[in-house]
């Protein structure tokens, strides 16, 4: 796909760029503000985190500022029920685009409470499920999973954050119910959210982003980056169909217009980040935490936009 | 993207015993029975083209074998359109994979009449205003641009699906009118529905439908082909944008789960034919009329999947 | 129902003073407008017109200005097609309320091409193709029916008006195109669109109004008025059905306020005329073109609201 | 209305040869089994009691039986809220009908949290809400109220039902929590289901339900009645808005029907019971738990239908 590999010294230039010209132009959009604990970060923010193949890691502006990782953590979590499932849990959510906001009740109800996708809030409360059944202790088991991908021991969840999406979750909570109702909730329907709120709590900085995902741009192998050895986090099918999913409903009500633009899988989160992973190549995150009407990081979405182009990363 | 080259007596090969094996495992499913037209087909043809970047055609089964190509003809009308429009288009028709059955009206009402992608009836009604409004004569100069790319003149549109087209094409005119109703409809209704049953209408074989479509493997680029030599067809950016939507909603409901199996753009017909584009190596075109729930031919799924997993032609 | 039989000269009285009072408080709303023909007409006109059992009229304001009936045709027609039907067309359109915008097609896509009653506009489209079904010329019956009612030989029907709805009926086209695709509608889509849209051009005033339906508050019999001999209009039954369809599905989605502050049954059309049926006592009509935010005269409903409520005329 | 009154003697043998008849062709439909509580009960038990506004009760059948009076609850809960509340109350619920299924959350989002009419679980819910809000101790303050409307004290709340509606009302809390998310519930979510489950769980007889309502068909004075004193229960105005609804949308997606046929304001609860208001005459209540597919009672619509025909009680 890439006509000649890239060397890191041509990636940390191309960042710098980008970033500079950046600051020049700041952000339009506002910070996300559905729960007050993601109001207090500086708007102007700005970083972006390169990982390739070989574990280096190639920064630029604000890449080591943790921020509330939000939606992004749903592949962490798909991952983990992934490994712990077979494929029954695509009898319990699907894998196709939803072409509805990220937090609607009318698809649940009209299509008996099966989430569309595992990237949306209903499918990802699935997901939260299935890991509530399988680990012990979930919380702790969700830690150590991104801990070790991070190689930073331990990550973090801000406890502001998770008491504030706790006391704001209404919507979420009538989708659970929903499904509850419709008997695609087993568990007791708190210790879900709990889970799933939890999990929407972490924070991580755009190296960390980069780092830990690598495994999906390597066919579900971690290669070994500094002291982490290499191992398979899921199977090479696994790895596949999360690069499938993310590429069709990674960015919200922006998924299409982003394989249009970038033409790369994606995630991204209300608190400001997007990752994109390049196949066979690496991990871009970045943060800036201005959204604009999708509730895409409006910067971020500009700078992974900008690299993929120069660096010709498009699958397509 | 893919290790080493293929050669053509290897591919030749892999599809000779794809068809051997579905013969003797013959595809469940209906064939389309929406219009009378379309029922007067053999159930159990099955073919398969392959065309590579260099021109050359490896075939096996029916590949010769002409069939309706239905909503496959809306990749045509949409590049069509494309080379004559600037970006004002994608305000008229979205990007966005649907989540809705194709032929909803739904999603029109909510969305203002603005349909969600140009691979949803609604959405390639909008692109027949365009075709209609920029064309002086657009049956004829549908035909002409895909005879040109086909190298075979002319193809034909089948008259009697044509016909029956139009007398049941009554869920398309109320798409047709209600956009009409909320400004998106520039032209008559009549005449723009005229085109639309029209490119519906159109009868291809896999081999002209894989030749035809070779330059959206290659950047926008028609290779030089038997007699007919090199052109650009519409810009690199129009193409890739062209793979986007096809990767996200070439395959009416089962978009997700295609992108997920196989990993490559594609786009299907309701009369039994699929067609795929691998960047950089061509296209897979493959017919069989027996319809899934999806509406995507059965035979034809099971042998692009089976296709792309023997040569490793995943984007992903 | 009533306490006391109300003489003419009070009713009189009451009207004159309402009007008075509506002349020192102009409406506020604005004039329809999704047709240019609707446009054109003095915003402020006002009048009411009371017709009792004995056949008596009494006006006060703009009673005697035609204005387009629009909407208000649709019991009309409805009585018409009941007449030359049996129970089976309730099959094809039910008597429940709609929960939906008048003009909404949602519904009609969920609930298999069935319209919820015949006072929203794809329930009157199923009765126009009813009548064009069952009339020999179905535009000529239709006059003649009111005409006959309104004792006012003939009725007009406004050319304007007429032209300019087909000429923007787009939305009703698509709903009617729907409802074929479901094989709710027997005729062609274009006779049954051409007699929908003749209904609605009617012009009428409001004396003519509260004569032509007074067999609605008298158990389906005209009575003698003026020159016109009394005569079974509809049977017993099909009147309490109207007057129940009316009760709960007249004044659009401000069915059940209407049914909350006045208690009668009633329909209004966009043209700014309403029409109250008081059962065993007479008819209300009333006339002002601006409307309020559910498509209801602003002037009228205030009208209706208070005459009730002075007279004590609700059912419940 | 009526002719001439009917004497309790008349009565009495309509509802007895009603009664027999229905013996002689029992009815179709299933008892509710959306909680194991509810099947519990002899499916063929048909009551029928008929309260005049002297107060004197006339019976037939099961008419003495207790049973869940489930959604007629509402009635009372509504009562209770619009003597505590001024007009604000019809921001937070309207007064519409729905025409979606009693518990749809799809309404609920479309239209921000604002439930359509207080007769469906939403709406019903936003009145518990306020009950819960306005009284110290809602639950007692509720039984105290239908207990005294009674004559009977104090009235039983079945406390298998109560606990299984709470097990089981996951789709009433997702309902509740969209609700909260869009600020229309005020109190906890938790507090709010539990008083709403609890009246839900209300056991009545016939003659119970009959002798309470009598204030709805008396301008919201409950007459002098055996040892309870006349009182005015409501504002005439407020029981003209509770009939109104009742006649809207008291029947479920049936109300439009059940207009059509009786043309009375009533109620259906999914235990079996139906009460239909005769203005300025008295209340009828009956109960038969087999449902038909709108889930009214089977035996009970029809006896409803039969006796309001055969004394022409309707209000059209």
């Amino acid at each position: 796909m890439l006509g000649t590999p890239q060397c890191p010294a041509n990636i940390q230039k191309v960042i710098d760029n980008l970033i500079a010209e950046m600051r020049t132009h700041p952000a339009n959009g506002q910070v996300a503000d559905y729960i007050p604990a993601l109001k207090n970060v500086d708007p102007d923010s700005v970083g972006i985190a390169c990982c390739t193949l070989d574990g280096e890691v190639i920064t630029a502006g604000d890449a080591d500022k943790d921020f509330s990782v939000q939606s992004i953590a749903k592949i962490y979590s798909l991952v983990m029920a992934m490994t712990r499932s077979d494929d029954q849990l695509w009898e319990r959510v699907r894998m196709e685009p939803s072409g509805q906001a990220f937090n609607s009740i009318v698809q649940l109800e009209s299509e008996n409470g099966i989430p569309r996708n595992p990237m949306i809030n209903a499918g990802a409360i699935v997901i939260s499920d299935i890991i509530v059944s399988r680990y012990s202790t979930p919380n702790h088991a969700f830690v150590q999973f991104v801990s070790r991908l991070c190689g930073r021991d331990p990550v973090l969840v801000d406890n502001t954050v998770f008491a504030s999406e706790k006391k704001h979750g209404h919507r979420n909570a009538a989708m659970a119910h929903l499904m509850k109702d419709f008997g695609n909730i087993h568990g007791k329907v708190e210790n879900v959210l709990e889970h799933y709120f939890y999990q929407c709590s972490l924070s991580l900085n755009c190296s960390d982003l980069a780092r830990s995902l690598l495994f999906l741009a390597n066919k579900g192998i971690q290669p070994t980056t500094g002291e982490t050895a290499g191992e398979e986090v899921c199977t090479r099918v696994d790895c596949h169909r999360v690069n499938a999913i993310l590429s069709t409903s990674g960015m919200y009500d922006q998924s299409g217009e982003f394989a249009f633009s970038v033409g790369l899988p994606a995630k991204s989160g209300v608190g400001g980040g997007i990752v994109a992973i390049v196949p066979n190549f690496g991990v871009i995150a970045v943060y800036s935490p201005r959204l604009n009407q999708f509730g895409n990081s409006h910067a971020g979405k500009w700078l992974i936009t900008e690299f993929a182009q120069k660096l010709g990363l498009s699958v397509f």
